[in-house]
């Protein structure tokens, strides 16, 4: 792919061209060769648009109030990243919540899924490359949604200038929120379906653990929203709005981005070493060290140890 | 540590000192140099106990079950070991489910808690070397309990001969349980709080499920149970027990801790590599790539294939 085409394939992307810009989306998605190209120009031009992160339970109404979101933010051209890490083992999606959506979108949202291919970890690096080009493409803002709690989902929910976290009356209370980390990554809190008998009760369980510990000078605020009657959401939108002045005038946007660009440098090492270290154990040193560990004559610690210093020698420069 | 010593300490665990196992097991629990030593001596006699993996939503009742379990396998010195991968960012732990159970377990179970300190990758080094030293100790059954549906809680869970997954009436249907990826882990199937209205048709959701693609010759059996009243568990046990016939008659539980094992040496190899790209960022190659980065002159996935290749040569003789 020439550089030429690829300048080219952006100003396409930027005019409102969709099929060329799901292309370029395709090849960060895929993490193949041309990724790292297609990365590296959109790099180039990114860190116009504000990221913001949705995550919470399945069954909260995420879906429903990303997609009102991009529509009340009146931009020209919002777009929404709708990830599925789903199952761990097959690494299939079901993006059930994502066709619901689909109905109460307006046309100039620009709506793409991402499901895992394989480990985990590739979407972690897919996502941040994938925002960039979008961002390069002139999208704004950009709605990064995430389906279910685990690790995974808020992780990469986090990693956004504003991230919305998503909870249901009934759905757990504040110490559920805690555990899953919820509380530390929000920024906004939306209790949904608040025309529920226990919506009070959730926000003031809510209150009492931000109560116990902020982080710093922002307090996460509560919105009550009824996503299914398009209540609450222009109050959702003041709250986006508010942080997004705030991340300015603090100085916060340009440390949070820093960190962001860091890990994400970190997260891709990483990926590139794991991909070494699967080659490592089926190498024919790999299997040898395997089959001591069925002999019980090694531990899986001792192979470890043994493998990692055949792949890099300990007296290596950067130690 | 001499060798010596720590043959007398495997000595007194398994003469039911039950100091000195918690000794061991924080040892493994800390992964710090002694815990290589360790895990080498308790893989020499490790391989008798089964190990049992039981995850769920939280509130599904795991840790009822969990205690119940190990109180009617009968078993001398049946051991629990409770894991909470907790909040990806601060580590910390909320084990109030493990506080309740407590309540309800036999004397002679050994009950260890296990919270991630740091990263969650250490908890799934640290989960199979303590399973080690408790089966090298003599307990058996070993049953490991996880706090959440997560990747991480739900990849511990899945490292058993047997993994049992509890879902609760209301909870969510079997699509959330196939997202969760627990379809696919799943041996048994517990329906817990069956005194519940829904209860039938959870079980008919998860039938269907099962219907459209089951694993292997193995079909997930379910059982209903109300834990509280301990309704149900002999039940489970006894799936429990037909499950272990059909391991050992298959040959299945061969491969499986085969297949355990490789994953293990594997996640050990990935440790200690993140360990390295931690340490690559922060030496002075890593900051000058970084800066670049933010000067958008470098993409990220740039930056980390530059890093890469100054940790590992291209020409290394493992590739």
């Amino acid at each position: 792919m020439s550089p030429n085409s690829l300048d080219e394939q952006f100003e396409a992307a930027r005019a409102g061209n969709r099929r060329v810009l799901g292309r370029l989306l395709t090849m960060v998605e895929r993490q193949d060769d041309n990724a790292v190209v297609v990365s590296e120009r959109a790099h180039r031009d990114a860190g116009q648009a504000r990221v913001i992160g949705v995550t919470g339970a399945p069954g909260s109404g995420k879906s429903t109030i990303t997609g009102h979101l991009a529509a009340v933010s009146g931009a020209d051209q919002p777009a929404i990243l709708a990830i599925d890490p789903s199952s761990p083992l097959t690494g299939g999606a079901i993006l059930g919540d994502r066709i619901r959506m689909d109905n109460n979108v307006s046309s100039n949202t620009f709506i793409r899924s991402m499901a895992t291919r394989g480990h985990a970890g590739g979407l972690a690096v897919a996502v941040p490359d994938a925002v960039r080009v979008l961002d390069a493409a002139g999208y704004d803002p950009i709605i990064v949604e995430t389906v279910g709690v685990g690790q995974v989902e808020v992780t990469i929910a986090a990693a956004a200038d504003t991230t919305v976290v998503v909870v249901t009356p009934g759905w757990g209370d504040a110490v559920q929120a805690n555990k899953a980390g919820l509380l530390e990554v929000a920024d906004i809190f939306v209790v949904n379906k608040a025309d529920r008998p226990d919506a009070r009760g959730a926000r003031r369980d809510l209150e009492l653990m931000l109560d116990l510990g902020h982080r710093d000078d922002w307090r996460a605020p509560i919105v009550l929203t009824t996503a299914t009657e398009g209540e609450g959401i222009d109050d959702l939108w003041a709250e986006v709005e508010r942080h997004t002045s705030y991340l300015h005038d603090s100085g916060e946007l340009a440390r949070r981005r820093c960190r962001r660009r860091r890990s994400e440098v970190a997260d891709r090492i990483e990926l590139g070493l794991r991909d070494r270290a699967h080659r490592l154990i089926e190498a024919h040193s790999g299997e040898f060290a395997l089959d001591r560990v069925e002999r019980h004559e090694l531990s899986p610690a001792a192979a470890a140890q043994q493998l990692l210093a055949s792949l890099i020698p300990d007296n290596h420069p950067e130690d």
